[in-house]
């Protein structure tokens, strides 16, 4: 039987991976090559080509391949262009899906790539069967994705779920976007870090990372005080993850959804973050909600997770 | 041409309005009942059922007739029923499409009212030809429909768009609903008295209702004062108009529509609540939205957009 293979490439800011997946979510082969290195974009393609061609022959050629999905910063699922993407280096806007569908002869669809972890999560993760709920990534930034009646959220314009860019204190920490007090300026690696210095700054008590220079009190130096009992380092996860938990019975009381689904590096600390985030998420909840809306952790390998996500697109994909 | 009607019931805390309605959305036949004399649910389905049965013979007989909408406050689309309404008369949950549904052998449909009014301006109003927009009515609180590929956002439970009780400042003002800083407790009818009575207290500025009783400090009585140039009434529309525009910013980010229509009481005030709305939602809106979403005013009716909404939801009907 052919066709039962998707391609999946995500674009970070740093590195591109792309691998090639089957219908139960194996990944059966990847690669990657430098995002950064290719400042220019037909460079970018021609390389990225190159190297995804030589995995489908791998894989058995292109009659295996339904098609090519692609998670990237600012993906527009509509026009499949990549947007002012502020860290990657190609400027304006970039038709990436047309590109690459003309270099392949194969359909290729993109979206942003906290919809793709959502669609991901959806087809081989932990949100199988279900049509309501609402990825969060916590990396870099808070990306989010949402799924209604079991479709993704894209809006008018293709640009819904943004929830990072939520403001959730108009007097608050200045975001990337230019604006300030966004959740993800709080609620993300970068976020917890920032929370961290200022803990260290406004107090006296005693802690693990006193002393150290800014660069290293990071998501993971937080995380590892905090699991030594750290005080301040456990305080700061308890304000993130009040922060998100607030934000979160927001969210819910917009979309209803049958669970919160949670992915990306501050997830890693387990507990230190979940805890405080459902605590803080039941008591926010309006009462009709209330112990409904389950907050799981993705079951996804991170570091398969992207592909993964970008590939599920294909399937999604009307013949 | 059989079953080009649909019955509309919307059942508010006072008064139960109901018509029959035609595809167009004209309005053929109405009348009401009282809700709040009838504290027994069976006395108040055979009293409705009484003064429906006549308009319906008028109209034609049943056979004209394709099912029965309803629109109640914390009315559940999957269940058909009213789940303990704090503004109703009856206690629990009453599972009132089915008993509509087995009065008449019609199918009955249930939506809160904020969904119907979304259904009813999809169908015949502001809404006509929109796939995604939000709906925000403001009336003594402030109620939304949300409508995403074209289809009424339900959730998992069937009580999503709770959009009035997103908390907006955990310290803020006390609502009905027992927490604390609840959207509806500022933007409604009885929120701006609240602004308006407030800022009566807190300055000394001169106003046309500085000295009346605070029960005469209403929506209305501000909106009359703003008319006339009052410096603390036209601040009381200000206000509102930023928290409201403030968070529709944030609502935008999760469902990227193409409208926000307003519909209700506090919208007669017209570009006093408008502009204010518009102005802080533009200025908080994240870049790749602006400019993009417009905010309209319902294109219903007042006193006939409860019953449009509810029969609308009829049309809607798989067959």
């Amino acid at each position: 039987m052919k066709q039962q293979l998707a391609v999946g490439i995500d674009i970070g800011g740093t590195n591109t991976v792309f691998g090639i997946v089957d219908r139960r979510g194996n990944l059966l082969c990847d690669g990657s090559i430098s995002t950064k290195k290719h400042t220019e974009i037909p460079l970018f393609v021609d390389d990225l080509c190159k190297e995804l061609s030589k995995l489908i022959d791998q894989a058995g050629g292109l009659d295996e391949i339904k098609g090519i999905g692609v998670g990237a910063p600012n993906g527009n699922y509509f026009k499949g262009t990549i947007e002012f993407a502020p860290n990657l280096p190609w400027k304006g806007i970039i038709p990436l899906a047309n590109l690459i569908q003309d270099a392949f002869g194969l359909p290729a669809v993109l979206t942003n790539d906290a919809n793709a972890a959502a669609i991901g999560e959806m087809t081989y993760g932990a949100a199988r069967g279900m049509k309501d709920f609402i990825m969060i990534t916590l990396g870099t930034g808070l990306g989010s994705g949402i799924v209604v009646n079991g479709e993704l959220v894209y809006g008018h314009d293709g640009f819904a779920g943004e929830l990072g860019h939520v403001i959730v204190n108009p007097e608050g920490r200045q975001c990337g976007c230019g604006r300030y007090g966004c959740l993800e300026t709080y609620v993300s690696a970068t976020g917890i870090a920032r929370t961290m210095r200022e803990l260290l700054e406004t107090h006296q008590t005693d802690s693990l990372l006193r002393g150290l220079p800014d660069d290293q009190i990071t998501s993971k130096s937080t995380r590892d005080a905090a699991v030594q009992g750290d005080k301040l380092a456990l305080e700061a996860f308890e304000y993130t993850g009040k922060l998100l938990g607030q934000q979160l019975a927001n969210f819910i009381a917009f979309s209803s959804p049958e669970a919160i689904i949670l992915f990306g590096g501050l997830t890693k600390a387990g507990d230190l973050i979940l805890r405080p985030t459902v605590h803080h998420m039941e008591e926010n909840l309006l009462e009709i909600y209330k112990n409904k809306v389950t907050v799981l952790m993705s079951e996804l390998k991170e570091s398969d997770a992207a592909i993964l996500g970008a590939s599920a697109l294909v399937w999604e994909m009307k013949d």
